[in-house]
């Protein structure tokens, strides 16, 4: 039986644990297969874990369910150094290195680790530069984020502020992006921003919305136009739609 | 204490049981609000009850617990009948009332109940007439799919079907409704779809996409472009994605 150490973290669940042996963006200190599972993935879990010569050892469901907190861990769970932040000079940096307009979130106040998973997976796949996330009031990226982000969390550069309004702000003066807040009752239907100048979409949380201060730090703020009863998307869905408009009009609008 | 009947259903939380008393789709039978809560929505909740003669009762943390097999029911627990599912004829009769062209999706195995709950909800907010889904193999309409709709699933019709390709085959041929897959190797850009036309979007379940009989009975296939190294996008924020570019090309392109 082992814990994991205080600087270590747990990545647990099929699809993350190979997304953290493909990315090589963290030491993997040891990965623990659950004794009498086998799969595909499992096995190209050994092969990648034998390449970069991480020890691979086998552990009762009893070991894997304690090293997991008791969440799906899918048979495999792994031990790697925590997770460390990036800075907004880094996420403005690879945009310059991509030769790409930076495109970001700032999540403000996401409070349920699957919303902020979802967020990071969608902002992977929709190719942000980078999330910045708020370390107060709000999910911090637990191993429930990592799972729920589907592995997509070890690709995305991630900071973590105190203060995500005066971040705005910084990327306002600094760099020149520009920050389209994200809100019901935002003046702008969303697919008229113009998403090729490089962006930043602030998120507020569920339920509470964009807090006043990081508002006020908007450019603008945009609607997503709601047809039914219910009047508005979850935060993770609603950045999706963001997300992807704005991966659309940078491909070029089609036709 | 009491057992919810066999006949019964339980929705819990605030914004959930909120949109149940709102909705009148359902007869609630009961609302038990836990010992020493308030908040303006539990006033509300109350309020709401008491103009269709609900019966509101207090109930010890327990008690709701166990209501709600120790799901977080933030204090509030409805008892309900079951959820009526709809026709297919309903679901096209409601576009026909509205005076809009048909818009469904068609959703194949989808197994989280949070993925079901997210694409009821952001079904209904992009005015979809109804959410197909499939009775096997999949989440059910549970209470913790309609926790997570936030209480759309109370304003959506909802069909549940044995075998969503032949329901697929029943709409396009009877309905002329186009069938849209998505998956990662459709051919044609998700936004050079029309879907200011009858549409149906086939969408499958996590990990495993469309199955190869649906994926058969559509009309065409389309992927939403990806850019990262993660190369899928969950199941929900891919159908929030599909519905909004329906919402935006069905309220006129911008500028």
């Amino acid at each position: 039986m082992e814990t994991p150490r205080m600087s270590e973290s747990v990545v647990y669940g099929r699809h993350p644990v190979l997304e953290l042996l493909k990315s090589e963006g963290r030491v993997v200190t040891r990965i623990v297969i659950a004794e009498g599972t086998k799969g595909p993935q499992l096995d190209e879990a050994r092969r990648l874990a034998g390449r970069a010569h991480v020890e691979v050892a086998r552990g009762g469901k009893d070991e894997l369910d304690r090293l997991s907190s008791g969440a799906n861990h899918q048979g495999i769970v792994a031990l790697c150094a925590q997770r460390s932040f990036s800075t907004m000079d880094e996420i403005v940096a690879l945009a310059a290195a991509r030769k790409e307009a930076p495109l970001l979130v700032l999540a403000d106040g996401i409070e349920d680790p699957g919303n902020l998973g979802a967020i990071l997976r969608s902002a992977e796949a929709a190719g942000c530069h980078g999330v910045v996330i708020s370390r107060h009031r709000a999910a911090g990226l637990t191993p429930a984020a990592v799972k729920a982000s589907a592995g997509a969390s070890e690709h995305i550069l991630i900071a973590e502020v105190a203060n995500v309004a005066a971040v705005a702000e910084r990327l306002k003066r600094d760099h020149g992006i520009w920050i389209a807040g994200a809100a019901e009752t935002g003046d702008l239907r969303y697919d008229r921003g113009d998403y090729t100048m490089p962006t930043a979409f602030a998120i507020g949380g569920e339920g509470k919305g964009l807090r006043p201060l990081l508002r006020q730090r908007c450019d603008y703020v945009v609607s997503i136009p709601m047809a039914g009863k219910v009047s508005s998307l979850n935060a993770s869905a609603a950045t999706a739609v963001l997300l992807f408009e704005a991966r659309r009009q940078r491909l070029g609008v089609a036709k």
